[in-house]
């Protein structure tokens, strides 16, 4: 018997109706002889709820405390699952992250699966019992509750694949899998039927929602499969097809690699440029050493060698949200006259393309150069890595580029 | 420094607003220089939002896991409240039923507290850190979550005042304290100062909602001095005599006995009479034996002797909710001629005069048939104990009823 885990997100479990559906899928695993072990979100809504408790009880509040508080709505989906599946005649328990134990280490709110305790869980699972498990919790060394910080679930399901060796690692979300690129942009966009860690991990990172990175990287470290399907799948009437989504796996499992596999965007960028930066050494460890005092996430850097040798322009990408506060941080030594002037834009979006085929392929930047050229839009900065290639460009042209890109590398051929 | 536990149920943390108010009487404790436990409820609405979902969610629910998510509501509210307080610059953290441990036993979603473990919370007192604790909660044997069953809050706090040994078990409530029947009926009822453990259990029991029975019980037996008294106090501007409240104390604490200490009465009754019941051995006991099948609660029993030796008329009471399941379970034996007819009467109601002075003091019950028969009231059953009179009359006569006895009993006088 192989050992199946499914994880669920809060959309999946949004209600009691959607909690019976959840049910119905984790019947149809059990009747197929796998042994599931299930990992639940909070029901949708209820986690904001629950933060705004907290920010309401204390404007600076104790991340212990809170973990306590924001813990609950995963536990609440447990129980209720767990009796729901019971009511379809499926032996099920709730397992709670101190119960199994989950053990994390770091930050409350932000803490690190250490170890997961595997005795209790796989006695149910030999017996017969679904586990129901909440992501996004566990406990601390000193017994307290901690949170992995939103998103947390995929990584809580992955990390439970992996201590229980499962077969599998299902992510039922309401999309069925991975697309070449956001529908909603690109009607032609195609689902994906196997991708790379290595791809899967730079589209998320590069803006495609489906997946936390997080997960993608454990995944990988602990060669779980994880599969992206769709919880809104009819569970009673469902074909083979209707539950392929798309697999992410080793590059091995992968027989014919496309050069790019998918296009990814994300609006939520700003530029900032600091012009007239002298050239000499030290001065980007200053900047960049501000910029990480303040918790500014910088992505792409770019500096050109100097024309005079005196001083350059440096530009860098950061959050939008962050972009006032990376400007902030910066306005000291810029008054000190270390550098000149300081630019934000944030009307721009970073587009990407991502394949594990350009490592054996050239020329796959210089056709994204090409195409964007060729429909009149600019490059404003380039960042490149071994399976990617990202640019940045003016927001308005977000979607013109996406399915200009997306028809270029022929994503919508099959 | 003495220990004090304050207990605040679910409408004194219905809200940040109120757990804010709550926040400042712990301060006001903990400047007095008290080391504070406090133990708090759901906030007020939240478990039945749980409640309504474990029954949307399967119709038969385990109770394990129905105590999984209702058990969720107090963890909550811990978490706010020791957030809460530390804005105040108070220490404080909240302590989960199983990090303390609250060793339960019995039936999940009626467990009892069978121990309580004081290593950590003792610590933690004797840091000057308050400890926040959920009531209604603790955890099984096997490291399950448990709850103690509706207004199990009190309970839970004077367990643990028990278990530290505090000096008092201050129960913060809607009210300001015991009355001598309920003000909403007669204006003139005046707060009790002080009240003993038996008088307070028959009032419980007897329909005065001030106190769940189970924890004046527990108080009593472990000799722990209760105190009710209202959390809308204002916590910043308050005297002595706004936070006097009703103390629960033993028998011998308190100066002069009153002959009756307060009236107390319940609609929520329900009378049974069984016509021509055979006056033979055994038939009692298998027409309850029916009723505790049924899991119905019998109270008051009168059964006359029979005027002709062969059959005689038997009457009970149970409460309102289950007087058709008590009909219906008594159905069968009716209908193979064991008894006669079978009435039902819903319209009644019970009130009773409670107080340890009777003990003493003759003719208190003529007094009370004496003042009912003058207005005209009739008496339909009659129940006594050693120290309390109970009658059941027609709930149209409620209010007059409460209040005749009341002035003849000169509770008004203060």
């Amino acid at each position: 018997m192989a050992i199946v885990v499914m994880k669920f997100g809060g959309t999946s479990v949004g209600s009691i109706e959607r909690i019976n559906r959840v049910a119905s899928h984790v019947a149809r695993e059990v009747r197929a002889g796998n042994q599931v072990a299930v990992v639940v979100s909070a029901m949708s809504g209820e986690t904001n709820r629950l933060i705004g408790l907290t920010q309401e009880a204390a404007s600076l509040h104790d991340a212990k405390e809170y973990d306590t508080v924001v813990a609950t709505g995963e536990q609440v989906t447990c129980g209720l699952l767990a009796m729901n599946l019971q009511q379809y005649g499926i032996r099920a328990r709730s397992w709670l992250g101190w119960q199994i134990p989950i053990r994390t280490v770091g930050l409350h709110s932000a803490a690190r699966i250490d170890s997961i305790g595997t005795d209790g869980l796989m006695a149910d699972l030999e017996n017969g019992v679904v586990t129901v498990i909440p992501g996004f919790q566990g406990v601390s060394l000193d017994g307290r509750v901690t949170t992995l910080g939103r998103g947390g679930s995929d990584t809580s399901a992955v990390a439970v694949a992996a201590a229980l060796n499962a077969e599998r690692c299902d992510i039922y979300t309401d999309v069925d899998g991975v697309y070449t690129t956001d529908p909603r942009i690109e009607s032609k966009a195609r689902k994906i039927d196997r991708i790379s860690y290595e791809e899967m991990l730079e589209l998320a990172s590069q803006g495609a929602k489906v997946l936390q990175t997080r997960s993608v990287q454990l995944a990988k470290v602990h060669n779980v499969k994880l599969k992206v399907l769709s919880s809104f799948i009819d569970p009673e009437n469902c074909t083979e097809d209707d539950l392929a989504g798309t697999l992410v796996c080793d590059e091995g499992d992968i027989v014919e690699q496309l050069v790019v596999s998918g296009i990814a965007y994300s609006r939520d960028e700003a530029k900032i440029t600091l012009r007239h930066v002298p050239d000499k050494p030290g001065i980007a460890a200053e900047i960049f050493g501000n910029l990480a005092d303040a918790g500014v996430n910088v992505d792409m850097i770019v500096q050109n060698t100097s024309e005079d040798g005196k001083t350059t322009d440096l530009t860098f990408t950061v959050p939008e949200a962050e972009a006032d506060r990376a400007v902030t941080s910066l306005r000291d030594a810029a008054r000190k006259g270390e550098f000149g002037e300081i630019q934000a834009d944030k009307n721009v979006s970073k587009i990407s393309i991502v394949g594990t085929g350009m490592r054996s392929h050239s020329g796959v930047a210089r056709k994204m150069f090409e195409t964007l050229a060729a429909k009149g839009i600019n490059i404003l900065v380039i960042s490149t890595s071994e399976i990617k290639v990202s640019v940045l460009i003016e927001s308005e042209y977000t979607e013109l580029a996406v399915r200009a890109l997306h028809s270029a590398y022929e994503l919508d051929k099959v």
